[in-house]
Parts: structure tokens; C-alpha cells; sequence
């Protein structure tokens, strides 16, 4: 396999097909097919999204087909999708007298909704979120996972509240819930307020999270919207306050797609493969038994049988692989997947009365006493899922230079991001963007320190990031 | 609410909107919105039918959009389906140069893709499944959950193997697994070979599992069809047999849509609303306060607020309704969404140190020790279940009729089901749908009972089965 920050995109190609994670060779443009390892890590990854919103959301279910007249009630939202949304305009052999739009985002299907379910103030907040197909009619280079014209897993929540400030509450309360999400699966993020005009087409402002691919370009995985009443006034979502009066509601949403899973292979995965942190691992342990001769082999194999059944009962993610293969072929395969810890038993650990673990991670192996491996694999875990956070946190850190001059941006977009003031102003921003051909991811929402805008070296400009983007 | 019997269609409308299952609401024919309460059931309900296949098959995902070419590569698959899929034609401003079907079913999505994963005996068999949204441009009445225009959760699978007997086996195997889930469920039903005109179109053959709604026309709630070689032909998916020879694939593939939660309402759904088996109910245990007095409402309070963590910690699925209401009307609000059990505190329960439990079922009230309500609450959980069941299967038993003149069918079939025996012969078979407006549902696979055919008197007949159906 080649470096991935030497070739990212022949890494990306190669381990999505060697760790079988998709397949990309479905007959048409930009849609894959998830293979089923790829599919159980899509499915412990958002177990553990569902989690985090099941403490205050609720998940619920909306039609994936959007009637003409919904969609095209929201001026500037059309705008931002008219020309990648599909439409269906037939049913069997005949013409629909409606056509339909398969949603591009799932606005225009929930608030004509909202609109009945939101009365009184006492019927809100609403919060609730889906997981979802969406569809955008992608023309330009598609890529699995990161530039789809089917996204298989978007995860949208929804929530109407009483005032703008209920609102903003909301917008903090998912900024959390992202970087809980984030750190969960150890990939280090830029948190900006995209600029004005880059923010989701109908809302008020939108705070956007970023991790930095290994060729150094951007990738947005996560997007919050304070939508303000727009859509309220749109789709006419009012409800009676306590004195009796109608008020538009306030509204936010928040989406997060398969691009996560994309950010999880590309920040952690090596040249051997897969490397991930063992919460969302599909096997977070593989046991390879280590058979010199046939004289002892039935011996190991029962050792090896036990203690996969002894860890199944503790219900670790656990595989057994008595294929009749060297264990070096056996190393190999189960290194590309990704499994953080390997277990061997050879005769010599039988003798000794230890299993010999080795970690995906790349420390030394050790050795550890039959009784003790649960609580070893327990501590190397969380040991395992630190250590992969301080390497990302690392790459990460080091593709971010701070930038004074244009040759300087120059310079550290080549392999990274580059750090700025920005006074703030559209301006400046669309000039820096224009002559560099680079985005301008917004201002950064987790510091205060100030400087002089790069461009009108204004003073009191926040912190910003130019970068290449996926 | 009305009998569910004497109307079924009222009483299931209002079910859906009482209990808080479907919105009807949403602006499209056919398509409806999961509610929050009605979403968990979902999940609760294919939890438990993921859990069944994840014993032996692997989860995957397969794009949404077939292209035309895939979908009309197999012929009789086609005319099964033309006069009902949708068709995207548009993307954006843009005619699409390859018009799109929105999956009816996934056959044409998935086999081009089989014939890439099957090259060798080695790599059979293949087991997968998917939980997806599947299109029909249904024309006649649309109704929630039982014909729908988007199939929200069709869960399907499809297997491959070397030769028919190891497909027959799978076939099998299925139908054991579809009777577990209906079982768990308490769902119960009536398993035949769908008569040749009926079956699934490319099949060889198809086994169906209908259960019996209130009004006494059948529901289809699970299929499994035997491909044999068809689409293996059609898809040109071969493997090297052991001899080096070049063979065709035998498929099976198998469905359960959001039917299986239309049965579990109807079927076991009364005048109060919801019942629900434990294991599947968004809440099992509602626990209600009785106060009558503020003097010791903080005291009642704190038992129940106590006992709402501990039955958590314990796994239990609790909410404690501590709204200030008459507990009468709180009794209905939670039997309406089906609650099993319901706890209620009162001072003299506090006094005595007993919970008072009300089943959802009909017991009568029964009194608990503080220290017993664990246990207790284990038993009763199977006691329900079995509860539910043996009622479900008296009603499903009561309208099944043995008819031995057509006189007898059209009587039975007003409010019940036909059995009859059944020659095998299409002749005779079409001329009872015909004449009586009826459905044959096909010989049944569950006994081996014979007598003489209703049209020809030949001997030897089997088991078959005449019904209304959705």
C-alpha cells in the first residue's frame, strides 16, 4: 500500500477494497455497496451516535420522497439543491401528475409536519432526529463515503423551540454532542462558523466541524444550523404562547454523514491497513493459535476455543482464525481490518501459562497470565484508544501553520491547513479565497485570540483557516 | 375506540394516531411518518429480528437506485414489477442519460454485484441481509404499514449456494427463523406454497407465512422464495466447482416488511388501544403515583422516583408518570400504547410496603413485596407473553372453518378463513378464486392431513387455504 499522505487517494481506493469496507463497483456513478465488515463498522459507529442522541432526542421516521410544491417553498434553500437534487416523474408506465424530489436533506419533508405537531408553547422543545438515505446528483468526481449520489447514513436531527435563544442553547448543546461524538472515535476536529456566504442555504448561520485529511485537505463531517424562523415563516410553524399570542417557531438542525467513517479510516489507517480505536472495532480481538507440530495442536486449538468463548461471554467483539494458514498471512489479513489486539497461544505460552498479546497500535508485544486477560484487555483498550488519539492529535496539530503572508498560506495549504486572522469582513474573505483557490472555513469557534485580518490588517480579527477541501 | 373486529379499518386508523404510531399527515399518497413512539417499536421489533439473523447472516448495504439496463435484464422479474416502480429521469435541470428505478425489491441491485463476489465453491455459501427502503407506485388504497408506497423498513435476504438441495436447506432454515421471529412477537400464522400464479415473479418456487387480521382477511407478513438457478442465469453468477467446473448459483432470497408491526398491532390490539409483548414494548413498566393528599406526596414521590432507577439499572424499559393528573387518566393514556405492567404507589401501598401492579393483559390487580418486584416482574413478563399468545391463537383458530362445499367457503370467508383440500391443479385452483372472489393462499406447509379436492373430489388433496386478503 502506498503512504497515505503520499497518495491519499490510491490508499483511500486500496484499503476500502483489501479492509472490504465498500465496493465500488456498482454499475452506476458515485453509489456503492457497503460489504458487510464495512457494514459493521458503519453499524457500531452509529450505535454509538444513537446513544449519544437517544439522552434527549427521539428517532423517528420521515418519507424519502419530497412533493414538488414542499420542496419549492423555501426561496433560498431551492437555490442551494435545485441543481443536484433527482426528481421521480414517473410511476409504472405513466407520468406522475406530482413530481417528486428524493430528498437532498429532509427539511421540506419534516416542517409541513412541525406545522401540526407544534401548537403551544408547551408542545416545544421538539427534538428528534433520523438516520436516513439522502441524494444529490453529484457531476462533480464522486468518492466513496466522501462525495456520494446516494449518502446511505445521514443522520439529521430536527428541533423547534420557543425563542432564538432556546435555539441557541440548542446550537452549544449539539456542538457538544458532535465533539463528545468526535473524541469518541478519536478524530481531532476544527470547529469554525462557516462564512456567510458558505452557511446552509436558508439559515441563519451554520457552525461547521473539519478534520484534515493525511494529503492535508479538509474534510467536513459535521454541520449545525440555527435555522432562526426562516422555515417557521416559510412552512408557517407558529405556536400560542403563554399569553395567548402566535409566534413562529425557532428552529435548528444538524446532520452528520457516512463521511465519519471516511474520517475514521483516513486519520488512523496506516500503511498496513485499518487502525481503530476498539469502541467501534468489528473484532476487537482476534486469537491466532500458534501450531509448530500436530503432536500439540489439539491442545492449543482447545486453548485457543476457551478462551474465545470465555471473552464472547464478557462480551468482547472476539474471532477465532484456525484456518490452516501461517500465522504471518493470519497477522496480516486481520492488521488490514483494523483489529486493535491480536492474541496468540503457541506451546511455549501454554507452558508458561500466558497468552502473547500484540496491539494494532504498533507497541511491543507482552505477555500476560491466564487470569489476568480481562483486565488487561480492558486496560489496553482504553490504553489503545488514548494512544491512537495522540497520534491523530499529533498529524493534526502539525498540518495547522500559522500564516502572516499569502506565500506563507501558499506554502502550508501544499500539505495542511493554514491558520489566519480574518476580520470578519465577505470582502476580504472572497478575495483570499478567489486568489488562492482555497476555502475559507470561517472563524474559529474555540478560540478568542485575536490579530491583524491577513488582507485589510485590521485589527481584533479572529482566528480563521484557509484550506483545500474534499 | 370500535370493536376491531366489527370495523377494523376505523379502529386501525385510530390506533395509529392514538397510540402514536403513524402520521398520517404527509402530503403523498402512501407515504406516512414514523412518530417517536411508533419509531421504537420499530426498533424494538427488528432488534429482535436482526438478533435472529445475525446468528448466520451478514449485514450489508446495496444502493437504492437500479439502473435500467440491471433492471431489465430479467424477464419475468420485470413484468412482475413494471407497472409499479418509480422511475428518476431527472437530475437537476437534466435528463439522466440511464433512467433510475427505485427499488421495488433488490435483486437487480444486488446480483450484478454477486457475480463479482462468487467466483469459486470456496466462497459459497453467501448469507446477507439488508434493512432498506423499498417503492411501489401502488394505485389501489394505500393504508400504513400494510401497502405502502415507500416500504420504509423492508428487511430482505438473499443467499447463494452450489446446488438447489443447499438452497432447498436455506429455505428451510428461513421459514424456522421466520416462525421464531412471529413467535417472539406472538404473532400467529398460517405457512403454504404460494400457488404457482402467485409467486414471486423469477422464482421456482415461494413460501409465505400470512397471519389473520380482526376483520378476518389475511395479511402477508413474511415471503421466501427458492430462486433455483434464474437469476443466476439471468446475472451470469457461476463458481468453479471442485472439479474445476463451471456452475450456475442457487439463490434464495426472503422479506419481512413493517407488515410484521401491522400484525402485532391488529392482532393483539383492543378496545383500549395497544397490547404489546414485553420484549418489543417501547415502555414495559409504567409507574403512577397515587397521591391524594400534599401531606405525603414528596414521601410517594421518592418510592417512585426510586424504584425508576432501580428497575433501569435492571435493564427495564420504565417511565414514571408523574404529571400532575388524575391517575385514571393516566391508567389510559399507557394502555392505549400498549404498557405491560403498570406500578402503582399510593400511601397505603407504602404503609403495607407493596408496589400494586395492573397488567395490561386483564388480570386482576396483585400486591408485591418491595424486595420481590424483580423477580416478579421477570415472571409476569412471560406470563403476558404467554397470555398473549394463547389468546392470539384462539382468535387465529376461530376463524379458521373446515369447508367441504362453496357454500361453506363463502360463508366462512365473510369473517374468517377457508380450509380446504386442494388437488394442486391451477385449473381447479383458478376456478375457486374466480368463482368465489377469493384468494388461494396455497397448500399448506404444516401438515400432511389429505382428503378429496373441493372441484375435481380427487383424492389425496393437501391442505390448503381460501381468504380475503389485504
Amino acid at each position: 500500500m502506498p503512504g497515505k499522505e503520499e497518495n491519499f487517494s490510491e490508499w483511500y481506493n486500496e484499503i476500502l477494497q483489501t479492509a472490504e469496507i465498500m465496493d465500488v463497483r456498482y454499475p452506476v456513478k458515485g453509489l456503492y455497496v457497503w460489504f458487510p465488515f464495512g457494514f459493521a463498522m458503519r453499524r457500531y459507529v452509529y450505535d454509538l451516535l444513537r446513544s449519544l442522541l437517544d439522552r434527549d432526542h427521539e428517532e423517528v421516521l420521515f418519507p424519502l420522497l419530497v412533493p414538488e410544491q414542499e420542496f419549492m417553498k423555501e426561496a433560498e434553500h431551492i437555490k442551494g439543491f435545485e441543481n443536484e437534487v433527482y426528481w421521480v416523474t414517473r410511476g409504472g408506465q405513466n407520468e406522475l401528475d406530482v413530481p417528486l424530489v428524493l430528498r437532498p436533506t429532509s427539511e421540506t419533508a419534516i416542517y409541513p409536519i412541525f406545522k401540526l405537531w407544534i401548537r403551544s408553547h408547551r408542545d416545544l422543545p421538539i427534538k428528534v432526529y433520523q438516520i436516513v438515505n439522502t441524494f444529490r446528483h453529484e457531476t462533480k468526481h464522486t468518492r466513496p463515503l466522501i462525495r456520494l449520489r446516494e449518502i446511505t447514513s445521514f443522520k439529521e436531527a430536527h428541533t423547534a423551540h420557543t425563542t432564538w435563544d432556546d435555539a441557541e442553547n440548542q446550537v452549544k448543546d449539539a456542538v457538544k454532542l458532535y465533539k463528545d461524538f468526535f473524541t469518541q472515535l478519536a478524530i481531532p476536529h476544527l470547529i469554525t462558523r462557516r462564512p456567510e456566504w458558505d452557511k446552509f442555504p436558508g439559515a441563519a448561520y451554520t457552525i461547521a466541524f473539519d478534520t484534515i485529511m493525511p494529503d492535508g485537505r479538509t474534510l467536513q463531517i459535521g454541520t449545525i444550523h440555527n435555522l432562526g424562523d426562516n422555515f417557521a415563516r416559510t412552512f408557517d410553524i407558529r405556536y400560542e404562547d403563554a399569553e395567548g399570542e402566535q409566534q413562529y417557531a425557532n428552529q435548528t438542525c444538524y446532520g452528520i454523514s457516512e463521511r465519519c467513517i471516511a474520517a475514521l479510516i483516513s486519520v488512523h489507517g496506516d500503511k498496513k491497513g485499518l487502525v481503530l480505536p476498539p469502541e467501534v472495532a468489528p473484532y476487537q480481538v482476534v486469537i491466532v493459535p500458534i501450531v509448530f507440530s500436530d503432536e500439540r495442536k489439539a491442545e492449543i486449538l482447545d486453548a485457543a476455543g476457551s478462551l474465545l468463548l470465555r471473552l464472547k461471554e464478557e462480551g468482547v467483539r472476539v474471532v477465532l482464525d484456525d484456518r490452516d494458514e501461517r500465522p504471518g498471512a493470519k497477522y496480516y489479513r486481520w492488521e488490514q481490518k483494523g483489529v486493535p489486539l491480536r492474541v496468540e497461544i503457541g506451546p511455549k505460552d501454554l507452558d508458561e501459562g500466558v497468552y502473547t498479546l500484540a496491539r494494532r497500535d504498533g507497541n511491543p508485544k507482552s505477555k500476560v497470565r491466564f487470569d489476568e486477560i480481562f483486565d488487561r484487555i480492558k486496560t489496553t483498550f482504553e490504553d489503545i484508544h488514548a494512544n491512537i488519539q495522540k497520534n491523530a492529535e499529533e498529524a493534526f496539530k502539525s498540518k495547522i501553520k500559522d500564516c502572516r503572508t499569502f506565500d506563507e498560506i501558499k506554502d502550508a495549504t501544499k500539505s495542511g491547513v493554514a491558520r489566519i486572522y480574518w476580520c470578519g469582513n465577505p470582502d476580504c474573505g472572497q478575495r483570499i479565497e478567489d486568489q488562492l483557490d482555497l476555502s475559507l472555513l470561517g472563524i474559529s469557534e474555540e478560540t478568542d485570540d485575536h490579530g491583524s485580518c491577513i488582507v485589510c490588517s485590521k485589527g481584533n480579527s479572529r482566528v480563521s483557516y484557509l484550506a483545500r477541501t474534499f
